[in-house]
This record gives structure tokens, C-alpha cells and sequence, in this order.
């Protein structure tokens, strides 16, 4: 392509608007365009960006047997209900008959809905199903650009399995083939745990990739691989050795103290000894959730543990009225019989813990489960923070680390065909549900993830796979016949040889050009003036080396070739 | 592809709704869904075939540097009442804060809005950019498969030029490329003139294929290759000889005549002197068109000429009201003079003719212009038929013909940029308009067309370069374990050569494997069973052709090879 007919200009000022790295350099370098919030052209380089990474994904689907489909955006009213991927919103339109339409929200609803015609008995099974192209989304979102997309690149894997082993092989395989992409493009991401199921098992897993600017926070632990988002993250806690013999309970006078830091070295207990009691209002009452006092309550998990829709922390009015005490010295000692009692594992195994009196002022110390309060309902109600325990191995610790939610993966199980009627007719027996997965990247934020990731302060620095070119030809001294003639030679020998290849031919100042060539950020640089001319080379930079050799012009192609395959 | 892991079944019965052959046989084959109506799933083979048209597409248009980029379908209220292209109505809908977001309509309006800040001045053009991907559209009919998808995939090509010259020139590459995708596609379509400019210059071709089911009426003429839209087409009259001297009016009743024929022979002239006169309610008025009594009023031209929203036949009492006559009888002489008249070019030249005297019953003979009637405004307001001959050679004479819309090219000139005020500056004095282009072929119509086109009872039959998969391995007796061996040796050969094949590995007899064959349409196929495994052979069949050979994987690959290159 040559750059004099390229439609998107470099801008020389950072956009205003722009708050991430990736968002202020694609804008810069002339990648997208904003048309509405959340709406964006995807310009030329862009385009070619979003369409190999749109490739990797199709060859390494493909390599595995999984068919490439395209499933329409607009769905009948019938299909409006269903639910999509997470965070995102259905738009939802009338057409010129008045019908109501739907616009975006996950695949699984048409495919399912589809598959019921096609599913019929255990020989249609499995089938694996993908689609990569435009969906939709009414975010709320939509100020980091490629990140918060209305309109964005997605790609979607499905299966159709007869039970639940199939659908594990298709996990597998989804997951395989999703994670050589990332890899393939130099990508720093998190196979991250998502939601976990009501055994405890990982149902949904979420591809995060590592930014500072990403709003996903998560937990990973470096030693086994373990991460998960943090709502969802488990550790385990460091244990102590436990008083030999149970003392009698007693209650504490501790006026103001304000923390389990200061309240602790007031009764002289180490603080893993304390106890946080927190009261909520859930759906169906009040719920008291007890926490070791090293910990914070993890509402995600009690929400999710209790099934309930709200979970808010109780008024201070209502918690005087169940526990006849200001805030702060809730405990779960003489809580009213209708209150829920949750603890988390951790505060079991102690003996002679500390909790609040439910008297104003007052703790109870020397406390232990069964004599002095009922076995209340144990689970994992905290959350996992930086310096936690691994639960998952014997030697990490966790750190926190934010970062871009680029995709996922989600064994639906039965649920979703269940919501249309796909069923198939087993071997032997009546119908039997379909067992679906559904497996997606976000094509949008990968890109701008890998940006996030690789650039510098001059510009973008594109991992070969994903770059919009393989190389910049840079032409200098343009006004020279002689150098002009040869650029376009170089040109049409590149092309030649099938170099994906920028050829810079405007008539633009050596500064101006370079800067732009960095902006763009093609991983290898060749230029042509007057001066290399002369000496019959080119002159060799790759992108993310600060050096530049001085090359002919079958060594440039040796080291292209080699470089971008 | 293995079919038996294939998703989307062959259907043995017709379905209800089809009422073309491309309908019925893309469901029959399982290459659409419908969702809702004008809404399908493309399917994987559908998928397919959809990306290697796309991919023509892309490969001639890159060839001539336009660029490819995305542009949304999304777009802001401001840029909402942007006319799309013509049969197109736009979705709206409104997000999740209440703004209105339109959704469909030409890509130009969008493009356009982001050209004002990409193009400055004159060394930013010309720029010829284009994107092939999924538009919508609330068309109004929705029966015909993927002819009138809401939701289907466009081909459009965009040019910005500085002035005419340059908007000719990317007129003439957009249709040379578009010429060479269709020519590929084997398709037989005319390149009819869709609209007339002010000045009688076509500034709209349309690409219409030409079939039976289609709803586009074409004139054409095979001797010069002209061809139009009815509605703008153009012809010549036959002329005769004239009297040589001007007779005097008179009118002659003649009660109860209907129609030209019967009239001419009362009256003892041949039909070409006699005059058709219809009275039109227009939006500021009534209009009286006359044509020759062997032609018919074009409505279309004459609401063209007139560049009026509404043209209706009047009502017969304001018939009554102005000419004082019943419906049938009016003429041009001694109108009311509030009524514009107009007359067809092929009515002036006649002398002593015939036309209604606006009296029930009555006709006035030897009717000549000037002295019975003032010189009414000529101009092309007949509709051209098929005998007439053509407007633009001398020896043609137009047919009728019916096809399929599939695409165009619109010279829309400064309309485009004035609406977004997109100028540019120019090498001297104030900023110019940008001339801009729009190409475009409707690549969902365009599949639904080659099948319309190429097909037999048995079911399609693809043009190589459209074909799903070039060749069909069907292999029988796989029950027989050194057969299934072989074949999937033979499957496993054909990849390893890159041959795009579909292998029928399923457990089904022979006729539902061959009828299967014939109906998804693959140009080649290739059996293998008991038989042909004992002679070391397979047998090659050309699906355009009725015959079979018998061949070795050696001679197959070549076949394979010169035919799918």
C-alpha cells in the first residue's frame, strides 16, 4: 500500500479524551475513528490488524474441525429474553411492521434455537460451531475506545456435546486453540477463574490480559499458575497454633477502638484472633457474615453462595434493633434466631476467638464455636488479597493485578438448551438435553490489549502476527530521480517477494516520516534516501531494537522473511 | 470438512415458503436458516460460499489500491436522515442513555463525516477505500430468501476525487473491478442504466443478473448492449411518413371506443396517429401527459422530469370538472390553462393526428401542433418496450427482462460532501466540494443469483469460484474397514494437496449420499466404494456434467487441479 493514497492521517497531539496508552496512540496513529461513543471506524490498519487476528483465530479453530458460520445480530422478540454474555446489553428495535427486534447478547440463543432442527438423535453429536464478525453491545461504558466497543469484532466458538464428558473435550480444545492465539500474539494474560459452580468447580473462565489501565481485577499466584477474578479468588490463611485448653467466654470493655489492629493490641490477642461480623439485608432477611479479622467479606461470594439478587449492608437503625448495639460490635453470639449466621473457613479451626458482644463497647473473648454460639454455616465468604496464601499450592502467595477482560470460556452445561427445548434422542431412552459451551474473544480488546502491551513512548509496537504490514518502506530525498526510481524498484520487489509492506512515498521531511513510522509501528523499518542509495543498501531497523544495520536488499528480504515468516 | 461432524442438515421435502429455486434449494441444502423473517443464519457452506465472493471482491479492489477498512453500522443522530441507497430504510433505536442511534443506510454518509477531518487539500486526494462486511436494512419484503435479507452482506467501494475527471476515473476502476467479480461469478447480469441526470447523462448503472424470479424489469438491447431499468429506459419509434399537407380539424364521434386499435380502425388512421392523454394530480397541480396511442405513459419519467414527490392519476370527477368530458376522451386542445401539458419527442413530428376532444365520445382527427394546440414541453415520457428499437444504435430493438438487483455504481457527485460540508482546499483560491463515488454489490443477493442462475431439478450446481468446497468426497461401503482406510487416505491426500473437500464419511446408503451431492452442488466429486477400492480407482464426476469416469487419485488430483486451479 502506498502511503500517499492511505486514508487515516497521523495526528500530532495526544486526544484529549484519550486515558489508556492504546486508546491515545491508535487514535493517534490513524487506526480508528470515533463516530458516535462506543462506535468506531475501524481505518485501514486497523482493519488489517482486527482481520489476522480474526485469521489466527479461524486457522487454529479450523486446524481442530470446528465450522465457521455467521449468525445474524437481529433476533425475533421470542429470542429478546435470553440472556447474554455478561456486561453486555441488548439493543432492542422496532421495524417498519412494529415488530420488536433484538440486536446483540450471546450467539447461544440463535444457535441453540437453530440446532433444534438439526440436533436429532446421539449421531448429530458433537457438533463445534464458531463465527467471528461484527456484534453488538449497549455498553456503559464506552471511554476507553477499542476497550468499551458498541460495535465490536467478536469471535464465537460454540459446542453441542452429549453429556458432560464432550463437553469437557470441547473445553479443552476451545481453550487451546483461544490460548495459542494470545500466545501467538505476544499477548501477558491470565486463564483467570470466573464463576464457580455450586460444587465449587470452575464453570467459567475469562481471559484477562495484564494491564495497569484494566478494570478487571484479579488474583494470581505465580508459583502454580492459579488466577482468578477477585470476586471470585480463593487462599488460604495462614493457621496458628491453637490454645491447648478452652477458657471460659468473657465479655471486654473497649470503648472507641476504631479496627481490629488497635482493638487487638488492646485485649492482647494477635488480630487473627479477632473477628469481623458484618449484617446484611439479602433478599429474604438479614444474614450475619463472620470473617476472620486479617479479612474482609466478599459480598460476590455470599451473594452468589445465597442465591440472592441484593445484598446490602444493613441500616445502623436495624442493626441496633437485632442487636440492641451501635455498629461495630455486631458478634455472633445471642444474634436473634432469625438471622442467617455465615463464617468463613477460616475461622473455625480457632479457639478461643474474639468476636463483638452485640453490646455497645463490649467483646466477647475466650469464644468458641458449639458451646458459645451454634455451628453457624461455613464457606468461603472472604476475599483473597495480595499476600494470601495459593489455595491451590503449597508454596504461593497471591499478588493482585489488574488487567483487560479479552474473552472466556463458559461450560453452560444443559442450561441454555433447556431455555429453547434442544434436546436429541439418546441411544436409548426418551430426550436428553444438549450440553452447550460457549467460548468467546473479544477481537476489539485484544487488539488494543496487545497495544496496552506493546508500545513505547514514540508508538506502537506490533508483535509480527497482529501488525497491520510486516514493513515500513521509508523513502527519503524523493526529489531525486535516481532515488525515487529506486524506492518504487524496492517497492515492487517486496511485492514481489509477498511482503505485507507500507511503502512511504509521500512527500513529507525525513523527521516527519520516522515519527510517523514509529506512531504506526510496523516491526521492520527499511529505508531508501539518497545517501543509502548511493551506497547501492537499504537501511534495517527493527521496531523494537534501537539500532539500525545498513543491509542489501536480498539481506533486508533474508532478515524479513526470517522475521515475519 | 467431514460431514459427519457437519452442522446443517439436507431437507428431503421442499419447503412451504420458497417460491424461488435459490430459495428452495440454499434451505434444502442447508446453507440458510431463517431466524425471523429477513433474518437468517448463513450457515457454514453458506458461510463459505459468502467468503470467496467476498474475497473476489477484496482481491480486485486491493489489486487497484483502493484501501479496505470498516466503518460501523451504528451511527449518531445527526448523521440519521442521510438518504441510504435507494429501497433501504434505516433501523433506529434508541441506547441505554436515550439517544437515537440509527442503524443501516449507505455507508456514505458515515464516510463522508469522517473525510472532513482526513481530507485538507488537494494532495489528500484522490482516496478509494472500500469494506465488505454485514449492513442492515428494514426492507420492506422479506420472501424471497436471501434476496431481501434485513441483515446481509454488502460489498461497498467509496471514491473521493477533486473534481469530475477524477470521480470518472474511479467510476470506471470501481465497475472494471465489480465487472470481473461477476464475470467470475459466470453470471449472466446487464449493467442497466438505473438513472438519468438533468442533462440526460446516466449518473446510476445498476447490476442486475438476469432471472425469471427477479422483480427488476430490464429493456435491453443485444445489438449494442445497451440496457436500463423500464423505468428510465429509453427507445426509439418507429417514423413515418407524413402527410404533406395540413388538413383541417375536426372532431367525429365515435361512442363506446376502447382502446387505440379499435378507435384507429373507426376512424381510418393507423394507431401511430392517434394520442394517448392522461390527466396526473402532481404535488402542484394537474398534469396532462401525451404519448403516441401505440405507447405508454412512464410515470417514473414524468415524476422524474417534473422532480415531483406525488403523482397520481386524477380522480375522473376533477376529469369531469376540466375537461367537461368522461375519462377517455381528453386531449390536448383547449385545456384549462392552469394544466401543465406535456408530450412525448415521438408525438411532434406527426401531422393531422388524432387526440381526445374533451367531450364524451367525441375525437378530434387532424390535430397539428401550433395551430389547434400550443407547443406543449417535449420529452421522453413514454416507457420503452420490448420491438421498439433502441435509443442508442441504429440497428437494435429492445427486449424485456426480468432479474435480480445485485449492485451499482452511483456517481454522487458533490451531493455527498455538500450534505456533510466535505471540502477540501483547493491548489488555488476557496475550498472545494469533493466529488465522491459509491460502488456497491450486495453480496447475499449476488449468491442467491449464481444459484437462480445455475441450478437443475437435482439442485445446485456452483461456478468454481463460488463453490463451498471445490470437491465432494463421497465414499460408500465404509463399513468395509479397508474401504474406510483408503478413503480416508484418500481425504487425507486430498488436504495434504489443498484441495478444498468436503468428505462424506457418514454411515448413509449411496442414493441419499448422491442426492445429498447433487443438491449441495460441489463442481467435482469424487466416489469411492467396494468397487472402485478393488480397481485401486475412484470415479470422478463433473457436477455440471451427466457422465463419470473412472480415474486413479493421480488423474483425479490433475482434473482437480485445471479445474479449481
Amino acid at each position: 500500500m502506498r502511503q500517499s493514497r492511505h486514508f487515516g492521517l497521523t495526528l500530532k497531539d495526544d486526544p484529549r479524551d484519550a486515558r489508556t496508552a492504546a486508546h491515545r496512540l491508535l487514535l493517534r496513529a490513524g487506526y480508528v475513528r470515533q463516530i458516535a461513543p462506543g462506535v468506531h471506524a475501524h481505518m485501514p490498519f486497523m482493519r488489517r490488524v482486527l482481520d489476522r487476528i480474526a485469521g489466527l483465530v479461524a486457522a487454529e479453530l479450523d486446524a481442530n474441525s470446528w465450522e465457521q458460520l455467521r449468525l445474524p445480530n437481529l433476533r425475533p422478540e421470542d429470542l429478546l429474553g435470553y440472556p447474554g454474555p455478561p456486561d453486555g446489553g441488548n439493543f432492542v428495535l422496532k421495524d417498519r411492521r412494529g415488530n420488536l427486534l433484538g440486536l446483540g447478547g450471546g450467539g447461544e440463543a440463535v444457535l441453540a434455537h437453530i440446532a433444534k432442527k438439526e440436533i436429532r438423535s446421539h449421531k448429530d453429536l458433537p457438533r463445534r460451531i464458531f463465527q467471528v464478525g461484527i456484534r453488538f453491545s449497549d455498553e456503559a461504558r464506552t471511554r476507553r475506545g477499542m476497550v468499551d466497543e458498541r460495535e465490536f469484532l467478536l469471535a464465537e466458538a460454540f459446542s453441542l456435546d452429549a453429556g458432560e464428558e464432550g463437553l469437557k473435550a470441547s473445553h479443552r480444545a476451545a481453550n487451546a486453540a483461544f490460548q495459542a492465539v494470545l500466545k501467538c500474539l505476544e499477548l501477558d494474560y491470565r486463564c483467570a477463574e470466573a464463576e464457580l459452580g455450586s460444587g465449587g468447580e470452575c464453570t467459567q473462565h475469562a481471559f484477562v490480559a495484564v494491564a495497569e489501565s484494566g478494570d478487571e481485577a484479579l488474583v494470581a499466584c505465580d508459583a502454580c499458575g492459579y488466577s482468578a477474578l477477585s470476586r471470585v479468588g480463593q487462599s488460604r490463611l495462614e493457621t496458628f497454633p491453637q490454645d491447648a485448653e478452652i477458657k471460659p467466654m468473657e465479655a471486654v470493655c473497649g470503648p472507641g477502638l476504631v479496627g481490629v489492629g488497635p482493638l487487638a493490641e488492646f485485649i492482647g490477642i494477635p488480630v487473627w484472633k479477632t473477628t469481623k461480623t458484618l449484617l446484611f439485608a439479602a433478599d429474604e432477611g438479614i444474614v450475619a457474615v463472620m470473617v476472620r479479622g486479617d479479612c474482609d467479606v466478599d459480598e460476590d461470594k455470599v451473594k452468589a453462595f445465597l442465591g440472592c439478587r441484593e445484598l446490602a449492608l444493613a441500616d445502623p437503625r436495624v442493626i441496633m434493633e437485632l442487636t440492641g448495639a451501635e455498629v461495630g460490635y455486631a458478634g455472633g453470639v445471642g444474634l436473634p434466631a432469625g438471622v442467617t449466621v455465615l463464617a468463613d473457613h477460616f475461622t473455625r479451626e480457632r479457639v478461643n476467638f474474639e468476636c463483638g458482644a452485640n453490646r455497645t463497647d463490649y467483646h466477647n473473648i475466650n469464644v468458641n464455636w458449639g458451646r458459645d454460639l451454634p455451628l453457624p454455616t461455613f464457606g468461603d465468604f472472604k476475599t483473597a488479597r495480595a499476600g494470601d496464601l495459593c489455595a491451590r499450592c503449597d508454596q504461593g502467595r497471591l499478588r493482585e493485578m489488574r488487567g483487560i477482560a479479552v474473552g472466556g470460556l463458559v461450560r453452560l452445561r444443559t442450561s441454555a438448551a433447556a431455555t429453547v427445548g434442544l434436546t436429541f434422542q439418546g441411544a436409548s431412552g426418551g430426550p436428553q438435553p444438549v450440553h452447550m459451551g460457549a467460548f468467546r474473544l473479544n477481537l476489539s480488546r485484544l487488539s488494543a490489549a496487545v497495544v496496552e502491551q506493546h508500545h513505547d513512548e514514540s508508538g506502537i509496537r506490533w508483535p509480527v502476527p497482529a501488525a497491520p504490514f510486516h514493513v515500513h518502506l521509508v523513502a527519503l530525498n524523493l526529489e531525486d530521480a535516481a532515488v525515487r526510481a529506486a524506492a518504487e524498484e524496492t517497492y515492487r520487489r517486496l511485492l514481489e517477494e509477498k511482503v505485507e509492506v507500507l511503502f512511504d512515498d509521500r512527500d513529507a521531511r525525513a523527521g516527519e516520516k520516522f515519527s510517523d513510522s514509529d506512531l504506526i509501528g510496523i516491526p521492520v523499518r527499511l529505508t531508501i534516501s539518497k545517501r543509502t542509495f548511493r551506497e547501492g543498501r537499504l537501511e534495517l531497523k527493527l521496531r523494537a531494537s534501537s539500532s539500525s544495520e545498513s543491509v542489501t536488499v536480498e539481506k533486508a528480504l533474508k532478515t524479513i522473511h526470517a522475521a515475519c515468516g
